[in-house]
């Protein structure tokens, strides 16, 4: 299922029910607030970003994820981050009004914001346009909320994967957003999931930190971590398997599909990332250790040298061996560092390769997906990081984010 | 002495001579080698980039420093990095060159390269130019070195300053190139500094390394740190001053002095950072230990947010607060962050101030030079970092670069 097309197509999820609706909050007429609803029963896991400056809803949501939660509240269009008690007070107060409607506690509600950072949330809107969204919840309401979630984004991210377990059909469904402060620790931007399988908590959590960790965790579009990064994992068992644990003989099974969800949504979100025209996928190999495998691969994608070459499609290799050299590799033998574009081979015994011409180079750079292989021949770890490029487009988007 | 002027003017060194000339590397008219010709009996200190891919010059340079180096070479327009063993071959082969016109060994000479990483030196080209920079040679050649060193600089950068020791005069002076691939470890793109005082090399070593550490190493364009960084620091003897040592009464008169040039090139190269249109100063105050402020301010300084917000006078001080939040303090209690624009207070109690609007942010936004001090309340260490916005002609500049 392409997580490109324009009519993204998910599959509905047995026991979740989505509802979109316009709340006025970035003064336009578009869907602005979700509710998303998980059957009574379900279990829920759940991932959020460690930037010290989490947003209310972070911390709100943290605080009520060990209560059975129910319902996700989710706006953008207001971050409600950096915002003080008063956020804290505001991200609370939408939880009880969505419980009062729905005859759930405010514990079970976990609200989530993405926006604009220090502004305070607009709370008589939210809670106005609650029974809105509420009359539309839907189990085909997946891509409408995928929808409302975006800021920068230009178009909807998601995900799904259906996986038989000793004859159940069990299917996972995610959504995302993020296109902008992408270099999730933890978490990403804000990604929705959800499966039908019914799973025991701890394994559920243990499987939603593992996938996070395999996917959002590795893409970056600007090296700035959000504040509000948060990936949240329904499990409504409405599937009707067996309950899963972590010694289950078809929990990978099911570990894999939400893996594969979540990479997809990562790859969506960088893909999209702002004013991003390629996609690089950087690949470390023969590293001591898979941190300096990932510390290299992620020196290489922030640099922003190396990005507006891409950009300008400049095999510019000497960028990116820079980028290794500076990335604090112990002891770097830089005569055994090879590094290949695509399949050319670019850079071998630490210089450029005998074999190499610009025009294979310039071949490769062309292309809207690039991969950057970098052999450090020390070791045998490796790991694998996607970015984008850096274009005139981003300046124009932060420049302009606020005006 | 202005470091900003066009007409830069730049006081002689007893001892020292410059001589540039155009060898065509470029492929244009314009000076693109310079050689530094010191007194004999001069003392010499440099420190050098910590890029584990360091160019061939770099390693030469570090080879030759230890015995007792006479003459500097310089070209610019071609890095000689990544060049493997024939870069290594083609740097000895220029020192020794210049050794055989001059009389020196070849040891005595330390190359520099700065420019196009990757592409093999034109060695014939610099040999043939190399009797005319000769004889160019003139104690008041610094600004015409300072132009011929230049690469995406738009303007020479120099400084100078006379201290009086014991009666005895002695001036420091320096120029310095620089403005992309700007985060010095340990040195700077290239800069060149002497001093007509008399000092014993280790002092003079420690004088350099001190003065590296407060003023290149605090600054950052792009976050990239350079493969070919070097600062070199000569001591012709030729004011008469007593020999001085770090035990000398005027030792801390000289380092100073150096500590000031050294601060006025960094500057320099920040304002001259490419596509910069503002110099942000960003002062972190009570951080547990130097080491945490200047991680600190470093996050703010490379994010690419807080740059494009800068680059449109935009006071989206979220963007701050979420870069101080991954900056990786332990246990930040973001209740004591306070962060001032100018002299206006935008955060406190980690959200924003009461007394903050929009309009008062503006108007510190709109100047050229602008203060972030970000109170961390948690100690008493402090550091500052000098870094610039992150504009179109960035990406511009480092998207043709090579076109």
């Amino acid at each position: 299922m392409s997580v490109l097309s324009e009519e993204l197509t998910l599959a509905t999820v047995k026991g979740v029910r989505l509802g979109a609706a316009c709340a006025g909050i970035k003064q336009s007429d578009r869907d602005d607030i979700v509710v998303i609803e998980a059957a009574k029963g379900s279990t829920c896991a759940a991932v959020f970003t460690r930037n010290a400056f989490c947003a209310a809803p972070v911390i709100v949501a943290r605080d009520h994820l060990g209560h059975h939660p129910r319902w996700l509240l989710v706006n953008s269009g207001n971050a409600n981050a950096g915002t003080g008690q008063r956020g804290l007070d505001d991200a609370r107060r939408t939880c009880r009004t969505l419980g009062r409607l729905t005859g759930a506690a405010a514990e079970q509600v976990l609200p989530f914001s993405t926006g604009v950072i220090g502004e305070y949330l607009p709370v008589e809107k939210i809670e106005s346009a609650l029974p809105k969204a509420l009359s539309a919840l839907d189990e085909a309401g997946w891509t409408r909320a995928a929808r409302a979630i975006m800021t920068t984004d230009t178009r909807p991210k998601g995900a799904s994967r259906t996986v038989n377990l000793a004859g159940v059909s069990v299917t996972v469904t995610g959504i995302a957003k993020g296109a902008g402060m992408i270099h999730p620790d933890m978490a990403t931007m804000l990604a929705f999931i959800a499966t039908d399988a019914k799973v025991e908590p701890a394994s559920l959590q243990a499987c939603l930190s593992d996938a996070v960790d395999g996917s959002f965790n590795l893409i970056t579009v600007d090296g700035d971590t959000s504040t509000n990064d948060a990936c949240v994992l329904f499990a409504t068992g409405g599937a009707g398997n067996p309950e899963l644990s972590r010694q289950s003989v078809d929990f990978p099974l099911l570990a894999r599909a939400v893996r594969e969800v979540c990479e997809d949504l990562a790859e969506a979100i960088v893909r999209d990332g702002e004013g991003a025209t390629k996609v690089m996928r950087i690949e470390v190999q023969e590293a001591r250790d898979e941190t300096e495998a990932r510390n290299v691969a992620k020196t290489i994608a922030h640099s922003p040298l190396v990005k507006t070459a891409f950009f300008a499609s400049d095999p510019n290799w000497g960028r990116i061996l820079a980028a290794i050299g500076r990335s604090g590799c112990a002891d770097l033998d830089i005569s055994g560092v090879s590094i290949w574009l695509g399949n050319v081979l670019i850079v071998e015994n630490g210089g450029r390769a005998m074999s190499y011409t610009e025009e294979a180079g310039r071949a490769v750079m062309s292309e809207n997906d690039i991969l950057i292989r970098v052999v450090l021949g020390r070791g045998s770890a490796h790991q694998r990081v996607l970015t984008c490029d850096l274009s005139y487009d981003y300046v124009r988007i932060n420049a302009e984010y606020r005006t």
